[in-house]
């Protein structure tokens, strides 16, 4: 029986690396019949067993982990080394210096390691497609696993890897996308149906979607359950800063940039985002660690003005409420929505 | 009783400028129970009054007609003139020079008086917003008024202004955005629903939907009716080219680009295409008529990779199938779609 089957609610909580998502949040959404998923990304292994731990001491209702993929490689050395140029003067100003822009795997084998000698119920991937034998490997031990996507031809190759599922991603997402390359901007009823197409994985739908009417759209376009990152930023389980909670409060447009990671991301819009956008070069996780103090610095100082907000578009629709009542209410609204449009179809023709 | 109200099925024909959108097309959606409308952009006023003539002798059921409002100007005249010696050698091997980059307004006095002359059932805006005096005219002669709208803010400029409805274009839509400036990039659900969060007026979605389940969302996220363009292109009864069709029916990615135009615009992505996009500057029409020259001698020569080929991000999902048959066949698939879902929903909780 998959998991997807499994829940009272078609909602899934997005793994929202870098705080959001803690072990109560997830634990939470679990434990209100949706699933809760932890975010792997950008700790050290150590915290993701222990984080894992504390959702399975908070219920024994199923959840998942999000990895991120090691990126392939293949920088413009010379193109970050000129965006460091451009960064010094305002890391100066703030009194930070900026950080090496290395790269890394995330300790993407430990964290592996760590999830097949203490499986959980879901592993979903982002930043391309896992490898067959970790797909494998993961199943094996009972591990469901999902894919995500931007395109439809990557739904295609997900399938022949035999994932469980497929998170279809539409550019409405916020936070950075899931797919490998990073500038596809497929929109996410299309990429749905031209998922469905040609994937017979369940689908979960993901971006933009905050509240019931738009979770039944996706449902009502195929997918088996809607997947919200921001409808959950502002619930108290969650470890979002005051600061990202207020950038998701207002009604500041978002937009897609490179500018504070090298990988293209969704955030609210603010001065940092707009200076260095047209400029800033591809390269994850190098630009990450090259920007990563200044962004601590704007952090600390409370400055909006510089911090990344990651945020799909909808977020002025996300309310400060539990995780449990986000999960019922948004239930609710997708069923109401549902009941009324299917009143009405009832008299076309 | 508004136009929406009286529709058999909650679909609309998209007005696609240039060619696709016949008097033929519009009268088989209007006489198949929804809702054709005709493309009054870049053609001349004569042209426009016997389209009109032609869709009523066609059929006795509503039907509308799409304006371009002129461009409010601004455009950087030296951006234009680099782009015009970019494009020379690439005209020249082809035989022909490129058009002056000339301003203008289409017409637009002359086909508004000729349509408060005679009016017609619709009057739908893309490129901005209408003037108060336009809407008020329109609407004293009995035509309602539908304003285009990619952005939640403009939707609040439009309900203000009166209009009878809004059509709400995503990211995802062919052809020109209908917004100004051309620069949005909300995916249609968080459009809609930050539309509707601030609008009151009918919703009518529009962008990337082509089949009933696309349709079903569209309609559960709060729209009254979809608008489908691409869905359309394929048709025995538009106008579109057979070049045209063939990319629609391929499986080749679209982009929004200002390359043919100097407006953002998504099309199925080609060389010429890609080879401007990053350099195109902004600026309609002098592009459009700079390009013109260029473009109609592809299509003579049915050169697939220089012509512009609009089309929605779903295009392989259009049929080769009679007007009356998408519309009848979308709804249908939309009905079904709605009541397996609401099937599943009483299952939650």
């Amino acid at each position: 029986m998959s998991v997807l089957s499994t829940l009272r609610h078609p909602i899934i909580a997005a793994p929202m690396a870098g705080g959001p998502s803690t072990p109560a949040l997830v634990a939470a959404v679990s434990a209100a019949g949706g699933l809760g998923f932890l975010a792997a990304g950008m700790i050290d292994t150590g915290r993701l067993v222990a984080d894992v731990a504390e959702v399975g001491a908070r219920t024994d209702r199923p959840f998942g982990v999000n990895l991120f993929l090691p990126d392939p490689g293949g920088v413009d050395e010379a193109a970050i080394q000129a965006y460091a140029e451009r960064l010094g003067p305002q890391a100066a100003r703030r009194g930070v210096s900026l950080g090496e822009p290395v790269g890394g795997d995330d300790a993407y084998p430990e964290k592996m390691a760590a999830l097949l000698a203490d499986p959980v119920p879901v592993v979903s991937f982002v930043f391309g497609l896992p490898d067959r034998a970790a797909v494998t490997a993961l199943r094996e031990r009972g591990t469901e696993v999902w894919a995500t996507v931007t395109r439809p031809d990557a739904a295609t190759a997900a399938a022949d890897l035999g994932v469980d599922a497929v998170v279809v991603q539409g550019t409405e997402a916020g936070g950075h996308r899931g797919g490998l390359p990073d500038d596809d901007d497929y929109g996410l009823l299309p990429l749905l149906r031209l998922t469905a197409a040609r994937c017979d994985r369940p689908l979960v739908a993901a971006g933009g979607l905050v509240d019931g009417p738009s979770v039944a759209a996706v449902l009502a376009a195929g997918a088996a359950a809607a997947q919200l990152g921001t409808a959950f930023l502002r619930c108290p389980e969650a470890g979002s800063s005051p600061m990202h909670r207020a950038a998701v409060a207002s009604a500041t447009p978002t937009a897609l940039t490179r500018s504070y990671t090298g990988k293209r991301a969704r955030g609210v819009a603010n001065d940092f985002l707009r200076q260095h956008d047209a400029v800033a070069p591809r390269g994850y996780p190098q630009v990450l660690h090259l920007t990563r103090p200044l962004l601590a610095a704007a952090r600390r100082d409370g400055d909006a003005s510089v911090a990344n907000l990651w945020a799909g578009q909808a977020h002025p629709l996300a309310r400060d409420l539990p995780a449990a009542q986000v999960v019922a209410e948004v239930s609710a609204g997708a069923r109401a929505a549902l009941a009324t449009v299917v009143e009405r179809s009832s008299r076309w023709g």
